[in-house]
């Protein structure tokens, strides 16, 4: 049974060199355990921070990732800026063992006044590539909270989405009481299971940690359970992942067929 | 602020009187505690057992929810069974305070094999009605699933989503191990407040209780937090809702507007 890998790191602003440096350091320590994929997080080379980083070298840093793909032979998501003309994408990239970038994905839900300030959202939904038996779509970040970005994929066939995110710590929002706010941990808690169980896809879902991010990066199952879920420091989580286990869950929770796509409209 | 009260119980199988005589007094009891709205359970009236109920007199029963909700001045859902020439749905009304039913709604995803091989789905979304400042939507346990289906209702305007449902017990399914099956408890602690959290609405989910339900009914908040959880047994749950908290949680989690229809297909 193949074994994946999500990566939960704090990737230093503008600091691309040592942040390579560790995302090779976790590939050469996820394939020791077995793993055939890792999936790091959003800008993870860059650090997350928008304006900051929107003029970064994005071919340069996806050559280093294939290499470092190459070179431990072992697949990578890996999340880069991406320049179109005058615009900037934020992009997330798959590459096999060999280095090779199977499909790349443009952020298409933009989170936020910074981000929206010097990103265009892309306009087009993920592919879906074989890799390790599965099916796999890319996404990021906010994209994930909508249902109908993570449907879209599986009705499409993805039975894998890997999702690079950057999320940041819940702020103080003016003294309501918590359970009453804005709360960054329901999204990792709530929304990434229910958006596995709701389509029996696997979900690998890679934060950034530090004082600005939540952690909480998971694997999650079909079935809408955590394989593992981090804490908030840095940590490689590493969980078998079987193309069996898909057609289980979606035999048991048959919401992929028994739902009515013409009732909605 | 108006309150609103959800009951958890167990409707005998064809005990219409007793079911009936129940409803009746924890009307009663939510409207003493200052609840304007009683959501009650999937079929309560006849108990759910699809095949044992299809035959069952809705008309009758509906009179019946209409004169219990006059009676103690408070607004009421309660699900029934309604004969359409030879076909039979299982329907949910919402009844006003002076027991004027303002919209039924046909339950349009069917769950499993007796359901299907008695009822036919309804083909409608449900109706947005206002009731206590806020805009109603009904559904019917199985529909509260799909994400579509409250995503509708609250792009068509809907605050309050009300959910009689009848979810059973977890059954045995094969020697698997737990963390890795259907597990009816997943959609009340992971669908039902994903929902609540994902389009900025309260939601009232009813559920039956006994030895073959799961229980776990609950007020959920526009946050997609638990105003109140019931436990397996015998419960009536009673909670706070304002128009004002969807329009705070919508500010935060804006998923409405950011969400992108044209992109999905």
């Amino acid at each position: 049974m193949p074994a994946m890998a999500v990566l939960q790191a704090e990737g230093a602003v503008n600091a691309v060199e040592e942040n390579l440096r560790r995302i090779d350091d976790y590939a050469a320590r996820a394939a020791e355990q077995g793993a055939e994929l890792l999936v790091t997080p959003e800008l993870f080379a860059t650090g997350y921070a928008p304006a900051r980083v929107v003029g970064s070298d994005g071919e340069g840093i996806r050559a280093e990732l294939a290499g470092i793909a190459r070179r431990h032979g072992i697949a990578l998501v890996g999340s880069t800026v991406e320049a179109a003309g005058d615009r900037h994408h934020i992009s997330a990239s798959l590459f096999d063992r060999q280095g090779v970038e199977l499909t790349r994905y443009r952020k298409s839900h933009l989170f936020g006044p910074e981000e929206k300030s010097v990103f265009t959202p892309g306009n087009d939904l993920p592919d879906v590539v074989p890799l390790m038996g599965l099916s796999v779509a890319l996404g990021i970040c906010y994209d994930i909270e909508f249902p109908e970005f993570s449907r879209s994929a599986a009705r499409r066939g993805a039975d894998l989405l890997c999702i690079p995110t950057a999320v940041p710590t819940t702020g103080d929002v003016g003294g309501r009481p918590p359970e009453l706010t804005y709360n960054a941990e329901r999204i990792s808690t709530l929304l990434v299971p229910a958006r596995a169980l709701e389509n029996g896809v696997y979900i690998a879902y890679a934060n950034h940690t530090g004082p600005d991010f939540t952690g909480l990066s998971s694997i999650a199952s079909p079935y809408g359970t955590f394989l593992g879920i981090a804490g908030g420091g840095e940590e490689l989580l590493v969980a078998e992942v079987d193309r069996l286990e898909v057609d289980r869950a979606r035999g048991l929770n048959t919401y992929l067929t028994c739902m009515r796509p013409a009732l909605y409209g």
